[in-house]
């Protein structure tokens, strides 16, 4: 019931997608109410790597990558490939030969939840791969699974066409109606962080910036200027 | 019966603490009788990242970093700031905006049993960082800890004042009284490293130069030509 | 029985090595029928180091470090040495003296299913190593443990010869009879992906490229122009 | 925008729920195409708990098991509570006094991705939990999440009302929609088990009952009398 | 500086241990402010076992167990052993043997941050333990630790003396000298639990009982009747 | 290459294997010179199984448990069958279906180093496994393997027809034709732990009995009455 390929897919604001892209993760995941954020065992291969794209998702079963090849042809310029696999793995599913066909098609990165390999050649190619592991481990070609249904990457269930951010710090997911909105959040609270950063430089401290001194006080801190003896 | 801040605590000598940074954890940790190391899960969130100071503790829970913005406060230059947490946990409790304003008081490094994140800025911002993973997952400011109380991290019971020495071997801990006293050892033996690695450069052998070959015929070690055939 | 060192092996043929490290492993090991990979929680301490050579191996127990000095005598130009652990560890059982020695003997890397320490030092020299993990963590010298004989390492059984390649993407071992055989394989299996890549790049698809229309249609895929709705 | 609880779900049929129930997760799994498993780090806390039921969905926060009081009130007799965390969490989020209280309700049983305390007294009670630790620790109740909204669960994404099967093989869910559906295959193939465990148990081979025979020879399966001398 | 043994150590009240023990881990660990718990990886070789003691503590070093024969000596009826290890260990460092040695000296259980074998033999002699790893991997006896100094196990910080509390839930430490404090708090919160548990059998809801529902809606809970369409 | 069954195997004298068999794991692997241990994320999946026979063994891929009903095929009375994986899997591989036919066949029990399924009915059925997961996820049938080569399980490599022994606390591999005279000395050391046992149970130490006094004090260790104050 779910060896399918679906090929027409709505996909996320463009615009709204690249807005988020440049705030980066940590910011958009705030902005958007501390969700979407999948687990943290998933890395960028190499360090540095940023990539925002409208999400085509793929469901592969552990050492069979056929489904990615099959995903490729759905795939255009500004997407990135987001697969998530029916059981553990770590076996190098993605390497630089679909690499280089993804980037041929304008897609801007992949995020898998088992392992990729090929990582030097990634890394001189440009394109960014967030995984759960790097393996040169080779896999078969002999089960389907599905492009473009709802996928659970990462502890994130991902539906096709949502805004995926990618960068240092971990991969986050916006639901595809939410983009714009969350995009406009998110660079509000950029414009907010630029204000304290400045301030925090100078010297200025959080506790008063934040206004925590009463609320830490009401919840019952204590400061002491020694330790207690017994 | 913990939601205290000490404010005065005693600080290993600063002297002491740039000494033993200068040697590296490896070379303080076997000075220390092989003591004081925290477990290697903790890596420095970008690579080549060097710190040493006088350990500020502070014990939060997860999910809340609430008490990190306290500690703030409660450094001084030449400082680390050292995090432990009441359970396992991997959220970014720690970012670019307290990195800055750590930095602005002279901290030298954060350790901290958690996640962290804004590694990017925090690389660029020349800020190293010890941590258990790199996660944009945001935390709320809830619940009460403490800062200058005992607190384990990573294996390790810290003492606020204890010198942390921290580089791409992981993190080393060395009670406020022994510093000075390590640094000394630290130092010979860093010494006697240098002279054994010109011999061994130029082709001696460990088992010469330790003397091990006849405690190994002692234990019993054999050499054969060939290996024994059934 | 095992307290031995066996002082002459058989080695891999140096040049079948070469050529195995110029194709790396990941066409190594499809190239030699998808075996011989070792775990990916074996990684590099440093990026971008890359190895080959004829295996020298080492069994060791957890928090002794003691055969490895007994191991160096054993190595020879083009040789890497290659430990395997009774049980789990991570101490740091490797460091920059050890590597000096190893290197001044003309050994190409080292593999080591336990911890490392002296990372900044061993990227400075230049000598690549691949282990479990990276800890200060420093070991005794007291019970005996061999060299030279088959010893498991990160899930692969590895006979003193071995021919063993190492780079970004893990480590493969090539059993010693088969190092020349399967370079000619990879080596063909490289050229192949050389004229694929150019393909892939100027936009042709791996379903057509690999002819896998047929297939997938017959193992039950369907391609849908909508999803389903309830 | 997720800080809500949903009041009124639709439920799969109980019928279905039910007839689930009696046949297991590896066979509902298998009937369901394999799909709805969540990861087996969800264990039962203590062995040979069953449980089936409709699913009443949770979303909580690390360190706060707030929502899981709140969703108390919206069970029915025969749902199972389902609780997602939004980061990695071991605390012990659910005890004997909230088993108590679902007990009271008719709940049927807890799927958690975080951790479980009381065990003893959750075995005594007969009340079934599968979590992903156990741990005494304690949570605090201060911050919002949401309830009977979609929820990740240990890898599956899990709606409202959704049937949810565990045992001590793990947990599986199955849409609303096709519990039904389902539940039919799965009686199917539990039949076609029983005949195949009577056969396979008076020494018939699976090889000749499945026919693989031919399929093996012919992807280039090889028996040899001795093992190759090299 | 740490090859010691500690002979003469103050331990918790024994009357106080022991109104611990009756209560539970779970119970403890919040009537001591949620201070004190192991991490939950350490776990009972058999399930139900249960102890309570006084600590007396060693520290050992990976693959080696010498310093559990030297700390049998310094038990006392009513004492619990708590090993701490220098590094990480799965190693079976503590077997039947040893267990009769410690029963015979009245000691209630083990709780060791590494491996435990012989679990059989520990079931059928009801000797309790609580271990990271079950393993049959035998230890030398070559390497000095200590016994009765502070260690930290499983992220606590164990003094020799305090009062350790261990059953299915885990294990919870609590200082020497607060022991009976607690124990007394712990007395108070268990009353208080056994008529929440009545009321929640009846039916009661913990919103209510808790007084839940205007902090909730205070803080932004939402109900709906139905979930929001897009 | 490898895709092959070896049909004529020698196997570890029955004998010997029954001897083993009776010491259990612990005693076999310090009689064996502690070798041959598998790694301990190895468990049973019901407590209390026990199995001793002789190896044939199967190497799979992740996902792919064709090679097992080949392998039912090469067994006899008396084996126990021994899966390695070329990749990290935690698939459920194995279930009574399976266990049904080898139970047909006399076998004695499974090692596999994936996952196991309907772990129930092999309780109920006594038919022992030691496996790295529990899990319902269900497996296809599209990849060669082989059966009765050497494979690596669990960090030991084993052989066809070597003796296997596997109990409570782990799986330990002699290889075959040191079955024998393991066995012997096995036999001996259990003799010798007989007669410590009723020793120690008497209250003599192990300090003692073991002559440990006059090693430690010569190694350097120290006994204090009284913690050193600062």
């Amino acid at each position: 019931m779910k060896t399918v390929v679906i090929r027409n897919i709505d996909r996320a604001d463009a615009v709204a997608i690249k807005r988020l892209g440049v705030l980066g993760t940590a910011t958009v995941h705030e902005a958007y109410g501390r969700a979407g954020l999948m687990k943290p065992y998933l890395r960028p291969v190499w360090a540095g790597g940023e990539a925002a794209g409208a999400a085509v998702t793929v469901l592969v079963h552990p050492g069979d990558n056929w489904m990615i090849h099959v995903a490729v042809e759905q795939c255009r310029p500004g997407d990135i490939l987001v697969v998530g696999c029916s059981a553990d793995c770590t076996d190098g599913m993605f390497g630089d030969l679909l690499a280089t066909s993804l980037k041929a098609r304008g897609v801007t990165g992949l995020v898998i939840d088992a392992g990729c390999r090929d990582v030097k050649s990634l890394r001189e190619m440009g394109f960014p791969v967030w995984s759960k592991a790097i393996s040169a481990k080779g896999t078969v070609k002999a089960t389907l699974g599905a492009v473009n249904i709802p996928v659970v990457c990462a502890g994130v269930n991902v539906e096709p066409g949502d805004a995926v951010i990618a960068d240092d710090d971990g991969v986050v997911v916006v639901a595809r109606k939410y983009a714009g909105e969350v995009a406009a959040r998110a660079e509000k609270r950029h414009a907010d962080e630029e204000a304290k950063r400045k301030q925090l430089a100078s010297g200025a401290l959080g506790l008063d910036m934040y206004n925590m001194r009463e609320p830490l006080a009401k919840a019952g801190l204590v400061y002491l200027d020694e330790p207690e003896t017994d």
